[in-house]
């Protein structure tokens, strides 16, 4: 890569700032391809994140993009020349999908784009590749006939999941813009995981960009997912539900909620006294204690907003959230597991020992209609009593972990919970990172022995090794009422005047 | 009943009237009041349209507001004074609530108001009565074991329903406004038989309003129900909006999109040519052909708009209406009526003619979790296919029939699709009346006899009696696409300029 290419995909080099080079025409989309193509290539090779790719017929559309711009001096639309990957199983025209399963190969093949690919198409993007997910789509990392994929920060570790091949292959530089989806935590794991950006939306917010039948449970309505981006910046999460939203999916897809990407509209003055910012901030969910960087990583910030006098500040006790973690694992697989089993035992291919822990957890089993019933009339019930107890606490938006803990050992990653929590409740999450990583000599494991909190937490306690997790990035999770998905955003452009904190910090406890 | 009272109740008389007097000062709270109880105590002796009945609580009420005014010189918000009645199912503070079974009685006692009631009650409402409802909710006429209601225009035909006691009740005068749900036609099809107003919103417009557990299947979310108001006039229906969603309910309940009542502030510009509303009509839903009443109806009043100049006038093609309609069928009842029958059975209770039609109609069964899930797919797909055809008829709104006819002899109103349909497809929906009613002499049963389009048509055919039908209202249903709820009401306002139509009309054919 020449030194133009590696400034080029250098992942301080956003989108916008891609988008702007070539609108000034400092930079032709093709260079930008070709650029993106060999990071990509490198990235695969050394951490497994890509399940298709199709450089030729990303080079042929740059050029016909570049001629266009030429020839009209016109762009064709807000995202002209920006190179996208998407996570496997979403719809790319002609491209085939998996769910992780062997069998799908080349079974599913996507006769049109995903509403979301078709809108970025229209906006002048460029596919070039597929990137990896885990079997059944269904763990906090990646695993599958595809492969293992690695964490770039440290690849003793994984990139998180299940869009932990968009997460590897953004956070590697081989992409600047990477759309992966999230039911339990699926983009925001793998955000945590590589150190960038995403944000979950509300369901209702992006149109689904899945082909059909491509998941665990095709059709189970009782927990929804949603489609997130993964980035470089939280200015590119804006362009990308400018641009999505500018489109008016809702006149396409079905339950789509008709809201605009109100970010500049809808700023108004924050709840906290004197217009501050009233921040709730969880430090753990009850269930799990984070592993000590995550505890550093969130002193840190809170510690730099308290100092920074922009924030009132108010500790957020994590009430219902064993309940919605629960309440989640119940959801996802209301048979039980018995449609996952299927799908894999179509090849005779083994259940990864990740699928196989997500279909029995406690809260798994098969059920009749009415017994499912029963389940959703208690999930609407769970869901009523959070609302209520979010709206007393009157804050603008929720600080908290995205996990127990940073990128974990490969293939050790169970309990969800942090993340799970905010799709039960359905409530937008953003995860950025805080420019700490984990260092052995900052982050010790804790002195004092204590008695574990749970099962999953005294699996997270024996996890934890500081040398193993030696720079593996830092983030957190920032939390809004359902809806408020610009909200977080705003609050994220301010949380912004304090980053990146810096591991030599004073702060550090 | 004193001449004033006679006034005050008179359905001429609508809500928003209602209310300027007592901020005038021409009537008090306790006058209004006094007036409608003793409408209504008439109107359920005639047409057994109450199952609670709590004047006295009402009467109290009206006195504090009364003296509240008196003292202040304030009123307690937009509804002060305004008699409001409710559905049985849903939840009042204090009042049992019954979903049409005989086991249900004095085992559900409200605790609190259902979240629309409070924000009713808040905005200085008077409730003094509930209304009556069917076994399970679930017929479009009111049959159970709280009696047979009966129409005020005809009491050999029925009020329509589930929502019929509301119909009845409004119509007859014995209330200004009440509260109904609908998950198949349960506002429209009683509005319909009675010759008043209703809108059925868009799902996630307008909170639940019923207490938990009391519908036929208590967890479905398979197909999801609206509330909405039965009144007397279109301008009550914008009114009713613009009070609950001023209170923001999506604050508080989950699954809300977040959107103001937006009649003045949408208004925007209509597709036709020349600004013109551009109108689709849909003569019938390729399933059942109208009764001739309604075929002269929406000829009629097709004319009228014509002759106004005012409209571009297309026809609408029933494409998909017959999946729809099947499709609801099936997601009704995913147990295959089993959750109905055990219901019943708790007190030995026998199940109604209807309700046994509508539980073994081809479309349901009992299904396992994986036949629900391909069920659920195929509802998706349809609803993606429909709004595709919607889309591409480029209209601003639909006229159709509400049903296949007017008020129906007592319990023989088989087939919901005319307005199921809309359920299925979640689109908002008003019925208003046209001014016309039956009148034997303009709807002569068919010359030509014709083959029957399916069973429903046979049915339709065989029950058709014009001088059995006489004088029944004829009303006509408006949609919009989803979400456009605002919409609907904006044409409704329009249509409003060639209303009532006349039978005398030269537009009989």
């Amino acid at each position: 890569m020449s030194e133009k290419e590696l400034q080029l995909t250098d992942p301080s080099n956003d989108a916008t700032s891609i988008l702007s080079s070539i609108k000034a025409r400092d930079v032709t989309a093709i260079e930008v391809l070709t650029a993106f193509c060999k990071r990509a290539a490198v990235a695969h090779q050394l951490l497994c994140c890509l399940t298709q790719i199709f450089f030729e017929e990303g080079l042929a559309r740059a050029k016909e993009l570049d001629e266009y711009y030429e020839r009209t001096g016109q762009l064709v639309g807000p995202l002209h020349g920006l190179p996208i990957s998407v996570k496997d199983h979403m719809g790319l025209k002609g491209k085939r999908a998996t769910a992780g399963f062997s069998g799908d190969l080349d079974k599913l093949i996507s006769t049109e784009d995903g509403p979301i690919n078709g809108i970025l198409r229209n906006a002048g993007c460029v596919f070039y590749c597929k990137t990896t997910l885990p079997q059944g789509i269904m763990h906090m990392e990646v695993y599958s006939f595809w492969g293992q994929t690695l964490n770039p920060h440290n690849t003793k570790l994984t990139s998180g999941g299940s869009s932990g091949g968009c997460g590897a292959l953004v956070s590697f530089g081989g992409s600047p813009l990477s759309i992966g989806s999230d039911i339990g935590g699926s983009v925001r794991s793998p955000a945590s995981c590589c150190g960038i950006y995403t944000l979950k939306p509300t369901t209702g917010r992006l149109p689904g960009n899945g082909l059909r039948g491509c998941s665990a449970a095709p059709g189970n309505d009782a927990i929804l997912p949603t489609s997130g981006p993964l980035a470089r910046s939280s200015r590119d999460i804006n362009l990308f539900f400018e641009v999505v939203l500018s489109a008016q999916p809702w006149l396409q897809s079905m339950n789509l909620v008709p809201l605009p990407w109100r970010y500049e509209a809808s700023k108004s003055a924050w709840s906290g006294n004197g217009g501050k910012i009233r921040l709730g901030v969880m430090w753990n969910d009850g269930n799990v204690l984070p592993q000590p960087p995550v505890r550093r990583a969130l002193r840190t910030m809170v510690e730099a907003l308290r100092n920074s006098n922009d924030y009132e500040i108010v500790d957020y006790e994590p009430l219902y959230h064993k309940d919605l973690t629960r309440m989640a694992e119940s959801l996802y697989f209301t048979d039980g597991g018995a449609g996952v089993r299927a799908r894999a035992a179509v090849t005779g291919e083994p259940l990864c020992h990740l699928t196989e822990w997500a279909i029995t957890l406690p809260g798994v089993k098969d059920h009749t209609i009415h017994e499912l019933w029963e389940l959703l009339l208690e999930r609407d019930a769970l869901r009523a009593k959070y609302y209520a107890y979010w709206n007393s606490q009157k804050i603008d938006v929720l600080l908290c972990p995205v996990h127990y803990g940073p990128a974990q050992p490969l293939q050790t990653t169970k309990y969800w919970g942090y993340t799970s929590a905010f799709n039960c409740a359905d409530f937008p999450a953003a995860v950025f990172p805080t420019g700490l990583k984990v260092d052995p000599t900052l982050d010790p494991n804790d002195v004092e022995p204590r008695k574990p909190w749970s099962e999953a937490d005294a699996h997270s306690m024996a996890t934890y090794e500081p040398e193993l997790f030696t720079n593996a990035p830092l983030c957190l999770q920032l939390v809004a009422k359902r809806n408020a998905d610009e909200v977080v955003m705003q609050a994220l452009k301010e949380f912004e005047k304090v980053l990146p904190l810096r591991n030599e910090s004073i702060y550090v406890y």
